[in-house]
């Protein structure tokens, strides 16, 4: 099965990460000793992925916490610059958010050790949870796909987009452990190639098919070859549905529509942000350069203007539903949203 | 204005092309002293695009012709072993076989002397043809764009894809000339990166805005930044208006459509297909390492299954228009074409 290691990891002096640059041809890890390291990390995608976001920014304030030596109110200081830093790397993702923030808010305590301890202990837990949580995704979701299905993904929100197993993937792991026979289409997701890099990689190694097209390919799969299903991440879904992802999730909701295939989105509650609304949300617009070299080789014109904008905005309408922890969302997905958290605050 | 040399040119004992491949760093000419090279040059996307193509393979017999020392049955011999290899380089472009059968249909005579200038005169006639239509494409075409349009286009149908000025871009370029100000916003096209390669390449150089984005933003592009128009080319359209083009333009289209975007084809008579049905029509599938290897790295897993297609195929249902050196075909696109034909028989 999936032969991969843990994503993000911390052994209590230092962050220890599956550097995706170098995927597919080396599977190597970047280890940080401090959180400036760790920004860099997230800031320059050595760790992407929302949920793999949010527990590495989690292990490096627990860093901060681990290395601190002074008194109690420094130490607060200490993790709010820390804080501070973590959330100015990447404006989209709302994992990163909360999980600085649930960590923030257990840092209480008389002693720094108090302290410490408390921090160290939050952000092992939202690891261990996010384990935990795409196992429940991967069982939810995995009834969704049958003995002969096709389907398509992108970017990659596999267990390197984790702290393992993955959100799109994790039904794709659970049904290739019930022998379901099934392959998937991934899209190559320019600029950064995460589909061809990283997709391809991770569901190679644990056995399940794969053909990996062009961005540009994915309408001539589904009325060429057939597509049955596609599953997404999200970086942010919010009250109503809107999910943010990867740039070309909404072309391709758009290309599902038209084709009648069911489009899903997979995604862990701590990928919800109930209070905001499109008006509040930034899509990140990275450095041209992404677009404009691959491999150090330059691709396009010198001068020429580039919009490269990481992430777009999928609207409810073309969403099937989403599959979370919790329970599969159907439409209408406002009201499935409100029934998921009200249960699980009720509980 | 347009600042390029002609992409296709014969000077009797050469043919002489733009290396396509070496754009944009370099602009260098590849020259072909028999048609063997010149199979070469078409197969390998040294040349690309539809009427280039056909352009190249209509020099590629001029060459044959000229350089043949023989009896008038061997060169008529000879001609038929050369078209049918240069045939056999693309299958989809339609140019192609017609340049070939324009050419081979008037080799008449009775000695090689009279057969050489004739075939020497039909290929120049067919490129002279092919820049007087792009013109006439733009006149008919640039009342389509308008001040503060933002137009958007796939690949390369510009002067590099054509033996000069182009088929989408010639509307901009008249359009550039009249004084309207409008950008154009260019798909970079994966895997061969016409668009931005080759497209923001030449219309940086006539002083047309461009701005790049990849594949995936083509959706973003038209609901967060608004697009106004959209104009391909085509490497082949049917009786009915199906197009065959540059894979990305049936998800183009659909994404057109979705946002009420006009969709318009630029594409000379030359390029119609009126005798075949989309069961006839090959679309070429290409190297997997075209899209496995971004510029001699390896941007997927070793021995990943690749799918790709060249082109796809986009139903006339999506397309708002095609416009052609007679005309600009309205909806309904079959009685439009017919209509196109007939009176162009009839002239």
């Amino acid at each position: 099965m999936i032969d991969l290691p843990r994503t993000v990891d911390f052994d209590g002096r230092k962050v220890i990460l599956v550097d995706q640059r170098k995927l597919p041809e080396d599977l190597v890890f970047f280890e940080c000793e401090d959180v400036e390291c760790v920004a860099f990390a997230i800031k320059n995608m050595v760790v992407r992925g929302a949920p793999a976001i949010g527990a590495t920014a989690a292990f490096g304030l627990a860093l901060v916490a681990s290395k601190f030596e002074g008194g109690r109110d420094e130490l607060l200081k200490e993790l709010r610059r820390a804080a501070e830093l973590l959330r100015s790397t990447r404006p989209t993702a709302y994992n990163l958010f909360w999980a600085i923030n649930r960590v923030l808010e257990g840092a209480k305590g008389s002693s720094p050790d108090e302290i410490r301890e408390k921090i160290i202990g939050e952000a092992r837990r939202i690891a261990e949870e996010d384990v935990e949580n795409n196992k429940m995704i991967g069982e939810l979701g995995y009834r969704l796909i049958r003995d002969g299905y096709r389907v398509m993904t992108i970017c990659n929100a596999g267990s390197l987009a984790t702290v393992w197993y993955g959100t799109a993937t994790a039904p794709m792991y659970r049904a290739y452990e019930e022998g379901i026979k099934f392959e998937v289409v991934a899209l190559e997701t320019r600029p950064v190639l995460q589909g061809a890099r990283i997709t391809a990689f991770e569901l190679s190694r644990a056995g399940i098919p794969v053909k990996l097209i062009v961005d540009g390919a994915a309408g001539y799969a589904m009325s060429e070859l057939g597509v049955d299903l596609v599953i997404t991440g999200a970086d942010r879904v919010l009250r109503d549905g809107t999910t943010y992802n990867k740039i070309g999730t909404y072309s391709l909701s758009i290309l599902a529509k038209e084709h009648g295939v069911p489009f899903y989105v997979a995604a862990p509650t701590s990928t919800f942000d109930l209070n905001s609304g499109p008006e509040d949300v930034k899509i990140e617009m990275r450095d041209p350069k992404e677009v404009a070299f691959i491999g150090g080789r330059r691709i396009a014109p010198e001068g020429v203007d580039v919009i490269n904008p990481a992430f777009d905005r999928t609207p409810p309408s073309n969403i099937t539903g989403i599959i979370t922890e919790k329970g599969i969302v159907e439409r209408p997905l406002d009201e499935g949203i409100r029934g998921l958290f009200s249960r699980s605050r009720g509980a």
